[in-house]
């Protein structure tokens, strides 16, 4: 078994094997339903639990939502957090399609709800692809008749895939949780984001766990897991319609999380959420380079994640890190330009732990050694405020030709 | 004489030849000082009136501010609004450079004080450049000496070229304004912006005017002209250390701005300002296009402006119209992440004037139209969004390939 990666005082987390159904009582079908064109491509998963347990979601804070966005926040209303499957497509995001989309949206739930045998506000429903395009929802339907009825605690590794876009490699992890308690595992699946529409786009990720959680818990715990992974990454600073995060507990570990053991249900959600949030990143479009930029030392964690987050989204930073620039320069005025109050000349910036900038004044003597980290692939940008003690990270990419290609010359 | 381009209840604006310099009661002088490379570049201008009249200054809001800028505000607070004379440099922001970089920019001052014969507190001073690097001053000073020896009232279009740095292009232009008190006019000059060190950098903007003006109906002016221009502009969502822009009055032609022509002033000041201001987005790296972006039926012109400069920093409409596809689900989705509350539903998107988007849905049939206007080198978006009366325009240009280049592999 891997070394531990994180551990509380009620809990050791280790990765294991496996993804979305790692954890005990769930089951995935996938298959291609002709969204997509290539005959091989899966476009259509269900992810079901044995039998109807707790469930909570996160989803875009953007205006404009697609359909299955506004159905899973009805659903998850209705039952007060609890769901027994969700149902998920990718190649068609059934955004901005009006009513029709919202009929579409619902007709997925309701015959996946008919194939398992549950009440349709048990199923969560998501989509991710072309906005402002009608789901083939024949196709669609005839694609849950044929999930459901090849379920498999298996095949978890193919419904990472039928959630892909343009992705460039699937996203799926599970770690073990061991307390004093009992054992628990939690397996994760995502699909990255960095466009919209008209082409493929939108993060979307899915949790589970075997660990008896309360509904109002397992949404505490997907809020704080969420705030310091998925809400932490940013490949171009865009927020699309059909942003979605859920999370599904079938409790068959037979653990209970109560407040005691909330700190290792949050830990492992946590391992498994940087895990994931960190691999859309790495395959954000046309990124070459994983950035981390961490910023210590500020008056509040607001402050620092703001800093933070307008470094991270500065495309002065993102070309300069491309091009392995030890660009200073672009980081203090990115900073400076934040909002947040702070004396720039208590600022310091670190690139791969080499200084470049302090009192006010450049140590370029250092650029070539900053250079040489920048050549590498995981790039590590540390600012500090000197305003108090708080800190935070957001993870980026850099921002290259082919970004603009892919986004500029799709349809050409 | 040119048509009149703008006219109000007190005034008709009409274009008219030269720039800085057109105005009466100016001079410039301009001079390769050896800060830039090439023996030719222009890199050290004054702009002197021949006494001291009425000054404003508007500056970078970033927390990391040049030296020079720090000079100005303190002689302008000095003198409540008054100057004799602006000494600016290219190639060399004279930023984050510490208290050496402070006396550098006090020697400017004194040293165009002496050759003009006033106080050090009635120059302002003005740099752009490389951040990080320290003036060579002992050259700035010989090239002040220079170019106050050899001050003309036909040298605007010299100073022009003296404060470009990547700049494509000079930037100049002149109105006369006649009222029924008589005729006065505006010149301008800008330098565009788009990136900052170790490369060239930040917006610097240059008014006169050979009107009367006290201090405060000068800097008021100066603030409402430059909010929907100058301020109105965004290459790529970034601010600098050095950002600044200055208006000087010489009262030359006799014409006194009180209360009741103080709006032919503005339509003045506006007409110059946005003519510079469209130039330095044309202008702006690796742009092939200009965008307009126009926010109207907002509840608010925040609203409308928060909207517009959204969408105009959205790196997805960026690349979208890069690549002329009519891509309105961008559109939609960065109006809905603005943060700005609407009804998605009452929502129109028109791009060059045909209907994208209505009543959450797509005119999918009008994309070839509008992908022809995309072609063109002038591209207009607007964004209703049902919720009121006021309007917004921000000037944006596209995101290519070449941007990511200029920054990325600028040291390469």
């Amino acid at each position: 078994m891997a070394d531990a990666i994180r551990s509380s005082a009620a809990a050791t987390v280790t990765p294991t094997r496996g993804g979305i159904t790692a954890p005990r009582g769930f089951r995935t079908g996938a298959v291609h339903c002709g969204i997509k064109k290539s005959p091989s491509a899966l476009d259509l998963a269900v992810l079901a639990a044995d039998a109807a347990g707790s469930a909570a979601g996160l989803f875009t804070t953007n205006l404009a939502q697609a359909a299955p966005v506004t159905v899973s926040k009805e659903h998850l209303d209705r039952t007060t957090g609890r769901a027994r499957a969700v149902v998920v497509n990718s190649g068609c995001a059934n955004a901005c399609t009006g009513d029709t989309g919202m009929q579409h949206a619902r007709q997925m739930a309701a015959e996946t709800a008919a194939a398992l045998g549950c009440a349709p506000e048990e199923i969560l429903v998501a989509s991710t692809g072309v906005i402002g395009v009608a789901l083939p929802i024949d196709r669609v339907i005839a694609g849950i008749r044929s999930a459901t009825g090849s379920m498999s605690a298996d095949a978890g590794a193919d419904a990472a895939r039928a959630i892909m876009t343009t992705d460039p490699f699937p996203k799926d992890y599970a770690v073990t949780v061991t307390t004093s308690r009992g054992t628990f595992t939690i397996g994760g699946m995502a699909k990255g984001s960095g466009m919209i529409e008209p082409n493929m786009a939108t993060m979307i990720g899915f949790l589970t766990t075997d660990a008896q959680v309360a509904p109002d818990l397992l949404r505490k715990a997907l809020q704080l897991s969420a705030r310091d992974t998925f809400n932490a990454i940013t490949v171009d600073g865009e927020c699309s319609t059909n942003d979605s995060l859920f999370a599904l507990a079938s409790g068959a570990s037979g653990v209970v999380i109560d407040e005691a053991l909330f700190p290792a249900l949050l830990d492992g959600m946590l391992a498994v959420s940087r895990e994931l949030a960190v691999a859309i990143v790495r395959g954000g479009e046309g990124a070459t380079k994983l950035i981390a930029v961490t910023v210590e030392n500020a008056a509040s964690i607001d402050d620092a994640r703001q800093v933070a987050r307008t470094i991270a989204n500065s495309p002065l930073v993102k070309t300069a890190v491309h091009g392995a620039d030890p660009n200073w320069g672009r980081i203090v005025a990115a900073a400076g330009r934040s909002g947040v109050k702070f004396d720039i000349n208590r600022l310091t910036v670190h690139v791969g732990g080499t200084l470049l900038f302090e009192n006010g004044l450049p140590h370029d003597e250092a650029a070539p050694v900053a250079a040489e980290h920048l050549k590498g692939k995981t790039v590590q940008i540390d600012v500090r405020l000197g305003a108090g003690r708080e800190r935070a990270t957001i993870w980026t990419c850099d921002l290259s030709a082919e970004y603009v290609k892919i986004n500029g010359e799709y349809r050409t």
